[in-house]
């Protein structure tokens, strides 16, 4: 058995989860993927993934590595693993909420995080009078109609590369720097297709992408809170810029709530 | 305070609920509901519902009847009981997994499953090598590929008047009679967008869409397990007519999982 390094590529629906991060007495993505990649490897596995991505918050494209000598090939990591946690019976299983979609091996010392060039998240709204049940915990209800034209406009102050404190949840631990570049900040709107029985207008879903080379704790959800509010005309586009330069937490927006986020993409100059 | 009859329309995920029907020691949508229409009523609510939908089993088009002397007025119900049911607050509340889509005043006497002339059903299939973790509540997955056109000629079998008793759970409740009229069955296919991260095929979706003036109990699942292993090349399309005819439970498919299913709508010749 030779020392392998593994980049996993994973899913995951927040909802049950009490965040990524490993916690004693709590369930954790973390804490459920450790236990089922040690089954398969038979070593103990400690996971670093790139984001801990909060309780309620999902992910489609998180990334972590590990190492460490086994058998297991690393092409069948995924099989196992995802066998293990989804079952392979009719029902989805006790852990089918988190899966493994890709497995592959990395050059020695790569690490998921400390390698990575940046993160794309995507905060997702729906903006219509009611939200459907199949919807809840994928979506922030906005019941009032949103200005995305104005939206779009104080997103533009964003993009570049800022001191970011404003977005800072206070109470945060304290960091060398809260400077960081938003590279890409894009608002997208898709009408959503009413049901069969629901007789009120469906309304629309609105995403909040945001590409950057890092973020301080809860920076997506409160820029998409302040946004928000722009949208809803309690903010002027041109008052993003202030509020930037304010570097005072107070002067941004609400912190938009966890169900609406989802951690897509990480971005590295291989794989 | 006058005399009221009340027919709801009524959307679920099913995955949490142990199923429609009240049971003193389950969490069911009938108990939820009748708890929530209880408070805003003054009344002891007693709910007639259409369909007594299993475990697992998702509503988008749930009907259920209800009557008694109250002063809230109809047109209050539905806002008033969602926000018990949804919380107003930013995550969605304990119970936000079933909502009322409308509620309008019926005449005096009408019932919600007498006066019902039929109800479609849709059972939905993930046909692809994986499942998305946000999808695990709402699909089965097949991971061979399905000859859909040997299941729709399978299909055309069902259409019609028939005694079903070979598509009826076994110890299933005595019934005076097996025999329905399946008005419709449509298979319909969509491809899947992959997901960003994902690098394996997305695969399709196949719905299978049944109309019918009752459905036995199971029905509509072993209905669909038939036709699953119609389309996996397990049964010639040309065998469900011997299938039908046979008035025989074991010569039926497999009882297929309830997690694909919705009842999608009810029928009545008013409303």
């Amino acid at each position: 058995m030779t020392m392998k390094n593994v980049l996993l590529t994973i899913e995951y629906d927040g909802t049950d989860f009490c965040g990524w991060q490993k916690q004693p007495n709590d369930r954790t993505v973390q804490g459920v993927l450790e236990a089922a990649l040690s089954k398969v490897t038979g070593i103990d596995v400690r996971l670093d993934g790139t984001s801990r991505t909060d309780s309620g918050v999902h992910a489609k494209g998180q990334r972590a590595t590990f190492s460490g000598e086994f058998g297991i090939p690393v092409d069948r990591i995924k099989q196992t693993v995802n066998n293990i946690l989804c079952g392979r019976g009719m029902s989805p299983g006790e852990n089918a909420d988190v899966r493994i979609v890709e497995a592959v091996e990395a050059p020695p010392g790569f690490h998921a995080r400390f390698d990575s060039r940046g993160k794309r998240y995507r905060y997702a709204i729906r903006n219509a009078s009611e939200m459907p049940v199949f919807d809840r915990n994928y979506r922030f209800l906005v019941e009032k109609p949103l200005d995305t034209d104005a939206m779009r406009k104080a997103a533009a102050y964003i993009v570049g590369t800022h001191d970011f404190r404003c977005f800072q949840a206070t109470g945060s631990f304290e960091r060398k720097t809260t400077v960081r570049t938003v590279s890409a900040l894009e608002i997208t709107e898709f009408p959503v297709k009413p049901d069969t029985a629901a007789k009120t207008p469906a309304g629309r879903d609105i995403f909040i992408d945001i590409s950057g080379d890092g973020f301080l704790y809860n920076m997506v959800r409160i820029i998409a809170g302040t946004l928000i509010e722009t949208g809803l005309g309690k903010r002027r586009p041109e008052d993003m810029k202030t509020v930037i330069e304010g570097l005072d937490r107070t002067a941004a927006g609400f912190t938009a709530p966890p169900q609406g986020l989802t951690l897509m993409e990480v971005f590295y100059d291989v794989f």
